[in-house]
C-alpha cells in the first residue's frame, strides 16, 4: 500500500436481483457524477447499471414502480491507468467491534482537540486520545460485559496491545459509511494500516485502510 | 417579449377579505424587501397592504389575532420606468399538465447533467434531455392512463409535436413556486417562450415565461 | 462599564449535585473551546468540572450512565488580566417582562429594517422602531390584560417613560439565550445600559448589558 488510504467496496452478485458479467472488467467511475445521478432515484424506482463491451461509458437506468417515468444516464468512464491496488491480507493483533455511531462520535469529538488521535488497546478497553492548542482529551471505552442489543456491544479481541496514531480527518471521512451498518470493526496491528469495515447487509462490505502516522510526522 | 424571462402574478380581488381600489395603479415594489417583511408575519396575524394616493411608499400592517401586537412597515416604492410588459396571448401547440413536484425534480435532475434541457413532446409522452461534461441523461414521462388522485396525473394535450431547448437554471427558479399548487401546466409552441403556470387556490395564478434557446446559443 | 456590552452568568451552588470550592477563584475560560467540549456530552452522561489549586487548566470529565464510556478533557485556562467587571446596581425606570421568543422575533424583524432599534415605553405598551434604506418599521406590544399562561404575559412596570436606541445586532445576539427561559425581563433607564435577564430554572440567571447609542453615533 503506497498511499495514505484505500477504500475497497465489495458487493456480491447474490445481492443483486439480476446480475450478468461475461468477463472480468475494471471500470474507472467518476464517483462524484455517479453519486449525483444515483441521488436522483425515487425510493421505489428500480435501477439497472450496464456497461457494454468496448464501451467508454456506463449506463444507469431507472424506472418508476408504475412504469410511467424512465430515466437513462450515460456517464463517461475514466482511465485511471491502474489495474488493481494490492492490499495484503493481514492477521491483525487487535480487533475492536463497536457501534458505528459511537466510533463516528469519538472521531468527531477527538477532532475538536487535535489533528491526530492515538488509539491504545488494553485488556480492559480501548483509549482514544488527542492533544492540541486548546489542551488535551481522551475517551475510554470499556468492553461491554453483556448487552441486550448485539449492535450496542463493544467487543475487543486482542493478541497483543497496540498504540497507533492516525489522522483523525480520514477516520471521520470513513465514518460517513456508519449509516450502512450499526457496527464497525476496527482492526489494528503495529506498523500496519488500520482497516475499518462496515458490513452492507448480507451483500458485502466496505473497507477503509489508513496508514498510521510514523513518529517523525508532524502532528 | 424583449427579455429572457417574465413573471406574471394575478390575484383577483375576490380572493381578499376586503379590497378597495379607486383607480388603476402601477406600483414598483422591491420584492426582496417585501418578502423579508411578509416573512415576519405570525401564522394567525391579519395583514393589510395599503398605498395612499400620491404616496411613494407601500404600507404593510399586521395585527395579531388577540390584538396585542401591531406591526407597521412602510417600504419605499421604486420607479421602474415601465408601465407594462406586453405578453401576447398564445394558442400553444402543446400543453403538459403534471405534478409540480415532478417538474421540479426533473429540472433539478437535468441540471446535474447540463446547463440546458431539450423538451420533446410526442403522443406517448414528454422527454427531457441534457448533455454535459459528465455524459448525458434523459427522462421520459408517460401520459397517465388513469390515476386515483387528479393531482398526480400527467396529461399531454398536443396539436403539434415540439422540440425546444431552455436554460434549466431558469426553469429550476420557476419551480420555487411549486409549493403553491400540486399541478403545473407547461405550455409550448415552436419559436415561442415557454409558459408555465401554477394556480394559487381559487384566487389567481403565477405564470413564468422563458424564451427558448436559439440554435446559435452556446450551451 | 467601559465597554459596549457585558454578559454575567450566575449559577448558584445549590443547582449542582455536588459543589466544592475551598477559596474564591477567577478563571479565564476560552468559551469557544469549552462549548465545543460540552457539546460532546451524551444526553444521559454525568459531568464533573474541576480546577486544581495552582493549576493552569480546567478538567472536564464525562461518564456515561452505564459506566462504559469515560471522557476527560483538560483545557488551558487563559489569563485575561482582569479581576472583575464592575456593574453598578441600578434601579431601572422601566421593566418589561415578555415572552423571550417574542423579544427574539422582534429583534430579528427590526434587524431587517435597520441597524438600530428605538425602544419607547408608555403606559399602554412598548414600541420598537427602526429605519433604513428599505423604509421604516415599528412593532407595538400591548400590555396583556390577563393571560392563561403566565409565560405568555407582557407586563410593563414603569416609573418614567424611556426612549432609548440600541444596536439591534447585539440584542439579537443576546436572544440566543432565549431557549433558557420562556420569559425575558428587559430593564431600561435613561443614559444607562439596558439589562436583559433570562432565568436559568431555579439555579441562576444570565444577564446581558448593552450601552445605548448616543445621539452622535452614526446609525
Amino acid at each position: 500500500m503506497d498511499c495514505l488510504y484505500v477504500v475497497s467496496l465489495v458487493m456480491r452478485s447474490e445481492g443483486f436481483e439480476s446480475y450478468r458479467c461475461d468477463r472480468n472488467m475494471s471500470l474507472g467511475i467518476n464517483l462524484v457524477s455517479m453519486s449525483k445521478v444515483l441521488k436522483t432515484m425515487g425510493k421505489d424506482d428500480s435501477l439497472t447499471i450496464r456497461v457494454n463491451d468496448d464501451s467508454d461509458s456506463i449506463i444507469i437506468s431507472m424506472e418508476s414502480q408504475n412504469q410511467d417515468k424512465f430515466a437513462d444516464y450515460e456517464l463517461r468512464l475514466m482511465d485511471f491507468g491502474i489495474a488493481h491496488v494490492g492490499i495484503p491480507d493481514t492477521d491483525y493483533s487487535c480487533t475492536i467491534n463497536m457501534p458505528s455511531s459511537e466510533f463516528s462520535r469519538i472521531c468527531r469529538d477527538m477532532s475538536i482537540i487535535g489533528d491526530s488521535v492515538l488509539v491504545c488497546t488494553t485488556k480492559e478497553g480501548v483509549k482514544f486520545s488527542a492533544k492540541g492548542d486548546l489542551g488535551q482529551g481522551c475517551i475510554r471505552l470499556v468492553q461491554t460485559a453483556n448487552v441486550e442489543k448485539e449492535e450496542e456491544a463493544v467487543i475487543i479481541k486482542m493478541k497483543e496491545a497496540v498504540a497507533l496514531t492516525f489522522y483523525v480527518e480520514y477516520l471521520s471521512m470513513f465514518c460517513k459509511a456508519a449509516q450502512l451498518s450499526p457496527q464497525v470493526s476496527v482492526n489494528l496491528s503495529k506498523d500496519t494500516p488500520l482497516m475499518c469495515e462496515f458490513k452492507i447487509a448480507e451483500m458485502g462490505h466496505v473497507r477503509f485502510y489508513l496508514a498510521p502516522k510514523s513518529e517523525g510526522d508532524k502532528s
